[in-house]
C-alpha cells in the first residue's frame, strides 16, 4: 500500500495536518494512522468525568475527515523504514510514503513513586478505552487524590468532585501540588490563588508545597504518603504532572530526538530527514518570546505546527513557525482564568526586566447588566527595554479566553504598550467593559505611563 | 477662576481625557464642563427602555472622577475667548485655561421631514432629562416607529419591544431603514440578515428599502407616511439616523471645522490653535485603513482620542492616533454581532480588491457543552495586494465582542492572513472552538489558501 502522505497520530497535530493537506494539495492521498480506537478531544478529557458524564461524548468524529477523502487506520506503527520510505507494522505490513508527518504526541509523565503500580492509580491517557477504565474506577470512589496541580490536575479534580455531586456519592477530592501554587507555571500568582479559591468552593481540598512520596496499600491503593509523613486516604489516585514527548519511533529510526525536547525540527517543522516532518507535542519547540527551547505542549501549538508542516510538505519550505507561545485558559466553578506568554516569575528567571499594567473592572457597562462579572481582571507584562508585551493574564467570565487571544496576538505581533493603549476596541454595554476601561486598553495605558 | 486644563464635554472623550491627565500630569488642575445634569452612558441608552427600566440606572457616576480631583461643572459654555484663553458663559462668567480640550461630541441628526415637530417625535439625545421624557412618552405607546436601522435604531427598537413585554403593554414596533438592510454600513450583509431575523423573533417589524416621507397627525403624531404612500400607525416615533459633529463653539471662536467632518485636528488631536485640542465625536477623523476622512463616531474612538489629546497636551506632541477603525458590537435577542473595519461593500467602493476567509463552527468543543452557540460565524477580509486584514465580522455568543477585538488589533497592527493563520490562540472546551477550528485562525487560513 502507498499513500502520498502518511501521518502517524490522529490527534490535534495530525488532524490539522491532514485538513491542511486537503485544503492546499487536495490531489494528494493522505493516511492517518493511530493506535487508539477513537481520538478523544484531549482538552475535553476532564469534562468526561463531570459535565459530560460519558467517554463517548468526548470523541472527535472521524466522519468529517473521511468525507474529505482522508484515510484513517487504527494500527500501531512499529517502525519507520527511512531508506525505503515506509511505515512498518508488527505483522510486517507496510505503507509507503512520499512524505511522512510524525505527530505521535505525548505520554503522561509517570513519576518514579513507590507503589505507582497499585490498582486504581491512573494517569490521564488520550485513549478512550483507558479513560473508560478510569471512569469505572472513579465512579464508586469516595476519596480521590489528584497528584499535580497544573491545568490537567485542577480540571480533573474539579470534575471528579462534580461527578460525585451528580451521582449523589460525595467524593473527597484532594489536589497535591509541589509548587507554592496550583497552575504556577502558566499563571500569575494572584490568578492561581483565584483558582485555588474556586476549587475550595466546589469542595476540592488543595495542598500546595506538598510532595507525594509513596502510594500505599496492599495491591489496591489505600492512601498517598507525603514527604512530611502525612497520609491522605485514597481509593483512587489520578496523576497529572505533565507530558513527555513520544519519541519512540523517531529514536528507533535514527532521527535526532531527546525525551526532554522531543524530535528535533527546524522552523519549517522538518526533521533531519527531508521527507519527514514532525508536529505537535512530540516535536521540539522554541519560545516565541525568548527563542530558547520550550517545553510548552498545548493543542493550540500542535494545531499550528500541524498546519505549518503540512503546508511546507506540499509547497516547499514556505511557512515558518513563530515559536511556541503558551496561550491557555481554564475554568473552575464560575471563574475563568486565561494566560498568554510569560509570568512575572518566568520573566524574572529569564532576566527580563518588565513593567506591569493592571485593571479590575466589570465586564459590562453599567456593571449591573446581566452577565456581569464585577471584578474581571487583567494583568499585562511589558519588556522595559523595548516596551513589547510579553505576557497577559485575564480572569473573569467566559470571554476571558477570547480576550487573552487579543494579548496572544499582540505578543506574537510584537506590539508595544503604546500601540495597545491607543488602539480602538469594540465595546458594548451587554458584552464588555466601558470604552473608558476596556481591559486590554486600560492595562496597556497603565503600563505605558510607567514606561515613559 | 482658572484651571490648567478645561475640558468642554463630560462624556467618553472628555472623561477619558480627564482620567489620562490625572494619570500623566497629576499636578495639573482639570475642570470638566458639561451642559447636562449627568452624563448618561451613551451606549447604554437603548437599555434604559428595556433591560434597565430606568434612566437613573444608566448614568456615569461623577464620584470616581471627583475623587481623583477632577472638577465637574454643569454649565453651558457660550463661547471660547482664544485671545484671552478662557471659556465664557452666558452670564459673563469665565474660566481661564492653559490648555483646552473641546469634546462637545455629537447631536442626533434631524432629518428635514415634514411634521418633525409633532409631539411624541424624539431623537436619541445624550441628556437624562430628555431621555426621561422619551421614557414617559414610550411607556403607554402601542405603536412605535423607529426611523433608522443603524445600531441605535436596532437597539432602541428591540428594547422598546422589551419595555412593552415587561409592562404587559404590547407594543407594535417597526424599524424603517432606507438601505436594503439594517446595520449595512457596519456589517456584512449576511450578518445584517441575522440581526433582522432576531428582531423579528422579538416581535419587531423590519421594513428596509423604505423611506419615511412625512410624519402625520394633528399636533400629536398619528403615523409615518412612506415614500410609497403607505402609512404606518404610530403614537410615538424615535429617530436614530446618525449623529452630527457638534462644532458650534469651534465655529464661533474661529477654529476650522465643518458639519460633515467636525473640528479639524491633526494626528496629535491638536486644532489650529496650539492650545486647543479636540477629541471624540466632534473632532475630524481619518480612516485607519484608507487614510481618508472618516465619519465613524464611536465611544471607542472617542476614548482613544481623549487619551491621545490629554497625553500630548501635557507632554508635547508624542502620541499619535492610528485613525478611526470602526470596531463595534451589538446584541439582539440571543445573537451577538460584531464588526471591525471594512465590509465587502465599503472595500469595493474604495476599489480595494480583497479575499474572504470564513468559518462557521461551534464556540465550544465538543459542541454540546453548555453555552454552545452551534453556528458561531466569522468572516475576514484581506487585501489582495498585501494580504493584510482590513475587516472582520463575527456573530454568535457574547464573546463575539472580544473576538472581534482580536481582529481590531490585527487590523491596527497591519497583520496578514499568514500571520493570523499560523499564530497560536488559547482554546478551551468550555469557552472556545476547538484548536482545529478556532474562528480567527481557520478563517485566516481559509483566506491564506486563496492568497497564495
Ligand atoms: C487532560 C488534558 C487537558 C488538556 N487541555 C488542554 C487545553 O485546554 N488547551 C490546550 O491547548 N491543550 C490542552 N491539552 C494539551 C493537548 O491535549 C495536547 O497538546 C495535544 O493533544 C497534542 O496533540 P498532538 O496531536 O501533538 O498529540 P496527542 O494528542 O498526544 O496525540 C498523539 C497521537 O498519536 C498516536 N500515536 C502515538 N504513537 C503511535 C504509534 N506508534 N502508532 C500509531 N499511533 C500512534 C496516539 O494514539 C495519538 O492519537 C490538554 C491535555 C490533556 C491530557
Ligand atoms: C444610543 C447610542 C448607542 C451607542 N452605542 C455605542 C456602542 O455600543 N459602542 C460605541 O463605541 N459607541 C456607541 N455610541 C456612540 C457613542 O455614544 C459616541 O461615539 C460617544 O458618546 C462620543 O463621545 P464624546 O465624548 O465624543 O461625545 P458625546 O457623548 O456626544 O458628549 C458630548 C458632551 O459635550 C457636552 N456639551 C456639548 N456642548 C456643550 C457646551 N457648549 N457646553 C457644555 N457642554 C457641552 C454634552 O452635554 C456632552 O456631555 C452610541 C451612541 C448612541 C446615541
Amino acid at each position: 500500500m502507498k499513500s502520498d502522505v502518511v501521518i502517524i497520530g490522529g490527534s490535534a497535530a495530525g488532524l490539522m495536518a491532514a485538513l491542511t493537506l486537503k485544503k492546499r494539495a487536495p490531489e494528494k492521498t493522505v493516511t492517518i494512522i493511530r493506535n487508539v480506537i477513537n481520538t478523544p478531544i484531549p482538552c475535553g478529557i476532564p469534562y468526561i468525568y463531570g459535565i459530560m458524564g460519558q467517554v463517548n461524548k468526548n470523541l472527535i468524529p472521524d466522519q468529517g475527515f473521511i468525507d474529505q477523502g482522508i484515510e484513517i487506520l487504527q494500527r500501531e506503527v512499529e517502525d519507520i523504514d527511512r531508506a525505503d520510505k515506509a511505515v512498518v507494522f508488527s505483522d510486517g505490513d507496510r505503507i509507503s510514503y512520499d512524505k511522512l508527518i510524525i505527530s505521535t504526541g505525548s505520554k503522561p509523565f509517570v513519576p518514579p513513586l513507590a507503589g505507582i503500580d497499585k490498582t486504581n492509580v491512573f494517569t490521564v491517557k488520550k485513549d478512550p478505552v483507558y479513560l473508560q477504565k478510569v471512569y469505572t474506577a472513579l465512579t464508586p470512589a469516595r476519596n480521590v487524590v489528584v497528584i499535580g496541580g497544573g491545568f490537567i490536575g485542577v480540571e480533573m479534580a474539579e470534575q471528579i468532585a462534580l461527578m460525585g455531586q451528580k451521582a449523589g456519592i460525595e467524593k473527597k477530592v484532594t489536589v497535591l501540588e509541589m509548587m507554592p501554587r496550583c497552575l504556577m507555571l502558566a499563571c500569575e500568582e494572584e490568578f492561581c490563588l483565584e483558582i485555588e479559591e474556586e476549587l475550595k468552593k466546589v469542595g476540592v481540598m488543595v495542598k500546595t508545597n506538598c510532595q507525594a512520596e509513596e502510594l500505599i496499600g496492599n495491591g489496591g491503593i489505600k492512601g498517598v504518603k507525603l514527604a512530611n509523613g502525612e497520609i491522605i486516604t485514597a481509593d483512587a489516585v489520578v496523576i497529572g504532572i505533565g507530558a513527555q514527548a513520544n519519541i519512540d519511533l523517531a529514536i528507533k529510526c535514527g532521527l535526532e530526538a531527546d525525551p526532554r525536547n522531543g524530535i528535533k525540527v527546524d522552523k519549517y517543522m522538518q526533521t533531519d530527514d527531508a521527507d519527514i516532518y514532525a508536529a505537535g507535542d512530540c516535536a521540539s519547540k522554541f519560545s516565541c518570546i525568548t527563542g530558547k527551547p520550550s517545553g510548552i505542549r498545548l493543542a493550540s501549538v500542535a494545531a499550528s505546527e500541524g498546519m505549518i508542516a503540512a503546508s511546507n510538505l506540499c509547497k516547499g519550505r514556505s511557512r515558518v513557525t513563530m515559536g511556541a507561545l503558551g496561550a491557555f485558559s481554564t475554568k473552575v466553578g464560575n471563574r475563568s482564568v486565561a494566560a498568554a506568554g510569560m509570568t512575572s516569575r518566568s520573566a524574572t528567571e529569564e532576566g527580563i526586566e518588565f513593567v506591569v499594567g493592571e485593571v479590575t473592572t466589570p465586564n459590562r457597562h453599567p456593571g449591573h447588566l446581566p452577565g456581569s462579572v464585577s471584578d474581571m481582571k487583567i494583568k499585562l507584562l511589558f519588556r522595559r527595554d523595548n516596551d513589547q508585551v510579553i505576557g497577559g493574564h485575564v480572569s473573569g467570565g467566559d470571554a476571558a479566553s477570547d480576550m487573552v487571544n487579543i494579548i496572544a496576538t499582540a505578543i506574537q505581533a510584537n506590539l508595544t504598550a503604546e500601540q495597545l493603549a491607543v488602539m480602538q476596541y469594540a465595546t458594548h454595554p451587554l458584552m464588555t467593559a466601558s470604552p473608558l476601561s476596556y481591559h486590554v486598553m486600560l492595562a496597556a495605558e497603565n503600563a505605558a505611563v510607567k514606561l515613559r
